[in-house]
């Protein structure tokens, strides 16, 4: 049986560009641009919490990296490095070459070593800690929203809830739909370039990894202030469009998870250069709302009235 | 039932005073020292695997970021930032209190602060990431070995692989020398100030975490040299030592992990200057043997003979 350090050596020992040292001593090193300010962030993944233990290990490996730069993105920074701590109850090489696979897919898209790791065994479950670059004071933190800014969501909302809700029975799709949006949840892209062109623009921002409430209510609560956004507003693929009737239809567009979509402020002076970005980037930007200085998130009708509609984000401890 | 933000907020949140953004947004912002590289590592600890699950939290806390920092002590960083990636089964907040309560009491010691963090729900594992600063070309690596020059080990061997021997019932020890033992398996001591100290002085590094020859191996390995080191000259505290004519004795001080002490390399001229920082640190330093060019890790007598002594370091997925 092949040594824990020939397991990591073989599969997750590649050049890393980005680094003095990379896997192989007590610690890695590495050399931050001058006067960059680094942003860093850690995520867990665990089986059968946040994925099926059967998950296709290489959409796994792309997808525990991936929502950690989703992280970075958020915060408007370059992504640079990662480690990855891996937890496996059993040696089985064609899984980990494959979970491998994605994570370099992954990692060489967006321009990040993986500089460092610890694999144990036991129960299995990724942690990822990603390091990216920013300027100083460029930085789009989540306490920046101010009254009359508007609110903007990037791509759609709803698509990697609406799959998951068709693989837990709890939905209906047809297979080439299912798959369309399994891509979503399986495989998201986080919007590292999108991120990038919000500094000096946005004045907060997050990802949507637990569900629009949910995440814009960070903003709202580290800035705050309170928001209104227009139901009718929300941007909608053609799937979950269609899917307007169902029972879990708000649920998935309002508190699902697992879109990694980014959720802005900016100033209404920016509006063009928003419009501009989402041509450029080829990303959809949609302004659905507005910021105001009393607390609260109302979903408003496009007459501006408060609908009744109670979702929550999801919390890993709820009952 | 609190929610996982609650729980966050309440127990791993406290001021970053080395951070420019702390826990509690995306990402944690950093601004190294001009200049600086950053060292970064990452362990996992996987409960019933790495330790009992009904350990003393205060205590876990305590290990799980000193382990961490013996890494970054290794490479002669000093210790700056850690994120924490907690996996728990179950909201304890008596255990998450305790359990925090240890990590601080480490982190303060060392001028760590923690920035960043993630809680999921799963079979229990804790993963640090822990991030130093070490001035370019001064990091004590594990490829600088040179043949000639003197192997030495800080503290004594073999405490905490004892201690662990008698609780798992392998051997047996009187209550106050089992309890002096496990102190130092279960509240180890990062030998950060000697990493420091070590640099300009060391050729290389490496903390001992899965047993003297194993770690040794590592540095042989990666310089591309041998060592003879000598039985007689491992230093030993005075349970162990009274414990030689036992079977575990070997396995305790040759390959008993946990001891978190540091192997290190120096040129023979700087044999009085290690002595001298022994004397400054109040810190044992004993020098065990010597790099030779060719390959191999011999245990000799105190007449140069090769011993027939076999054991290797702990390995996680062997048999």
């Amino acid at each position: 049986m092949p040594s824990e350090f020939d397991l990591i050596q073989r599969h997750f020992t590649r050049t890393a560009p980005n680094a003095v040292l990379g896997v192989g001593d007590d610690c890695a090193l590495l050399q931050p641009g001058a006067g960059m300010q680094l942003a860093i962030s850690t995520d867990t993944l665990v089986a059968d919490v946040h994925f099926f233990a059967d998950t296709d290990p290489h959409k796994l490996g792309w997808k525990s990296l991936a929502v950690n730069l989703s992280d970075l993105a958020a915060m408007g920074a370059t992504p640079r490095w990662a480690t990855l701590a891996l937890t496996v109850p059993e040696v089985d090489d064609d899984w980990l070459a494959a979970f491998a696979g994605g994570v370099f897919r992954c990692a060489d898209q967006y321009g990040v070593s993986l500089v460092g790791g610890d694999t144990t065994r036991g129960a299995l479950s990724l942690t990822f800690t990603v390091i990216g670059e920013v300027p100083p004071n460029q930085a789009l933190r989540r306490d920046g929203a101010q009254p009359d800014d508007e609110i903007w969501v990037s791509g759609t909302l709803g698509d990697a809830a609406l799959a998951l809700a068709v693989l837990q029975g709890r939905a209906n799709l047809t297979t080439p739909d299912l798959a369309t949006l399994a891509v979503r949840l399986h495989t998201p892209t986080p919007r590292v370039e999108l991120g990038l062109a919000l500094r000096g623009l946005a004045s907060s921002a997050i990802d949507i990894s637990d569900g629009l409430l949910a995440d814009l209510g960070h903003i709202l609560s580290r800035s705050g202030v309170g928001a209104n956004i227009e139901y009718t507003q929300l941007p909608l693929g053609e799937i979950v469009h269609d899917y307007a009737a169902h029972p879990e239809f708000d649920a998935c567009v309002l508190s699902g998870g697992d879109d990694y979509e980014l959720c802005f402020t900016a100033p209404a002076a920016h509006h063009q250069a928003l419009d501009d970005i989402a041509t450029h980037l080829d990303l959809r930007l949609t302004c659905i709302g507005r910021i105001h200085a009393e607390p609260g998130l109302n979903v408003c009708n496009a007459q501006g009235q408060v609908l009744d509609i109670r979702c929550t984000g999801y919390d890993h401890f709820a009952a």
